[in-house]
């Protein structure tokens, strides 16, 4: 199929066009290249105006249940629904985590909802880069709802931090979890920390974490004028706390085009995105130079031996690439 | 002074030429980077074997008075001790904070001690590039101990941690200032944290905040085969712990000698600086180009008007520099 006519069905909020469009952003085949910056250059002017949120957490804490609990709340007031997943983890995994359509069955019956499993064997970079132009193409074919799913691991949570509008921290009622959370950064880039199973059998641990945390929100941002992670009970099982939850995403979005800062927060997160693009393409291609492959480990050897120092051999190799 | 000459003089452990060659590497001037190969080349052989520690801490947490105190028993020791320091927020201060060398009088006054204050006015970037060749041109001039000091900001412990042996973190009594420092990551770089000022009037604050951090880390490192760093009381001002510190600074290194592993360590340490002088290398060559600077605004303005598609855009580019 043409990317006319991919991005002509996609616009008309085909479901099968969407998933056609995605495997091409995702497909490492260098003649898909022409064929993806037509689309996306087709489909650009419908982009930009869902709610993006991204969600987070460490396997086990319920990430999938707590979805299916937002989703079909989002659903029942008529949005459309898009799930995407990063998951850097999954090329060990073969995708499962993440990859496991089954985990969120309501969802994946309905056809208002858009699923898709994160693409397996790819370095972060490359996850994060599709997982970028995968929320455009929903975005066109009319999905106005965007959940960004990332597993605990590494770098991820801070590359889905940049791409959607409010990041959120799912964990349990445990205090070991609180210090992970922190110890691991996350808690900075979270605009939320929902405790998840507030429910009958735990509800007083999760009381007692949640005291727990905000004391040590509140030590940590003394002195701070950045805007705290606000902490929240939930039970994605029971569904309590899901409302209140979405009602206040919803005040915060609100709040943001009141004050026009909307369009300029996705400027913003453009020109980033181009920004790091830019840096990793220059590197991609001189790195792929024959000289380049020829020349770098005769010199890492001098490094290593410690008979040049690395600032001259870098000097030297950089003159022999021909950039 | 002719690069042969200025080395020479280095290599016989000349306090005026080890400055001027300092002063070299940190020179931004072009034609000074032939002559800083060449220096920088006929003293490799001679470097690497010194014991190096990196020191973090709040400003206020009283590094300059423990870097005295651990200062004097080196040298007391027979060892000769140069002192750097990285500060990336000496731009804005002009240097001062560490760049006062008042705040260490005795150490300033000692001839068996070298102290260079942070080269202000550059990237972070820049400060560890120089930092790093700093201490190779330390090494070379018979300096067998040298202390990089960093204020606890930033990225700037990431880059020490990887130019050390040893990676120190100073705090106060202070369980805000025990949070703040699991906060931004540098308890995961610490070998070790010194509770500083545990003297009479702090002891009690001290061995409190001994054991709240010790728990923290219990629960950090709970399932975790990775070392925990330790931690120490000490005062700085009445001299306690810092022979019980010292001894395990040179305990631990002896033990990577006996290993082997301390060599190793050096080489992958090489490797390393190289790999990431090499990326930034290219980035600066490409970025120097007249075609980078004219192209790259105008995709830039179209990416911000959500015009072009970041990904399209960075391809574009990259079409029209010519690398």
């Amino acid at each position: 199929m043409s990317a006319k006519s991919l991005a002509e069905k996609l616009l008309a909020g085909n479901r099968r066009a969407l998933g056609r469009a995605i495997t091409l952003v995702e497909s490492t085949r260098t003649d898909a290249g022409l064929q993806k910056d037509q689309l996306l250059q087709t489909i650009m002017p419908r982009t930009g105006q869902s709610v993006r949120l991204g969600i987070s957490g460490s396997p086990g804490v319920g990430k999938s249940t707590f979805i299916e609990s937002v989703g079909s709340k989002l659903i029942e007031q008529g949005y459309k629904l898009a799930i995407l997943a990063i998951d850097p983890s999954s090329p060990k995994t073969k995708g499962s985590i993440l990859g496991d359509k089954t985990r969120m069955q309501d969802l994946a019956a309905d056809q208002r909802c858009f699923i898709r499993p994160s693409p397996a064997g790819r370095s972060l970079g490359g996850v994060a880069r599709r997982t970028r132009e995968s929320i455009l193409l929903c975005e066109a074919a009319g999905y106005n709802f965007i959940i960004v799913e990332t597993v605990g691991v590494g770098q991820s949570e801070v590359a889905v931090a940049g791409m959607v509008d409010q990041f959120i921290y799912l964990q349990l009622p445990n205090s070991g979890d609180d210090l992970q959370g922190i110890k691991k950064g996350i808690i900075e880039l979270a605009d939320s920390i929902l405790i998840n199973k507030a429910d009958s059998d735990h509800l007083n641990a999760a009381k007692r974490s949640k005291v727990d945390l905000e004391l040590a929100l509140n030590l940590l941002y003394k002195n701070n004028t950045v805007e705290k992670p606000k902490v929240q009970l939930v039970s994605a099982k029971e569904k309590t706390g899901i409302d209140t939850f979405l009602d206040e995403v919803f005040e915060k979005i609100t709040a943001l085009k009141d004050k026009g800062d909307f369009s300029h927060r996705r400027s913003q997160q453009a020109i980033e995105w181009f920004k790091s693009e830019v840096s990793e393409l220059v590197l991609e291609t001189v790195s792929a130079k024959k000289a380049f492959r020829e020349n770098y480990l005769t010199l890492e050897k001098e490094v290593e031996s410690m008979t040049l120092s690395p600032t001259t051999a870098a000097k030297q190799f950089i003159g022999t690439i021909g950039i």
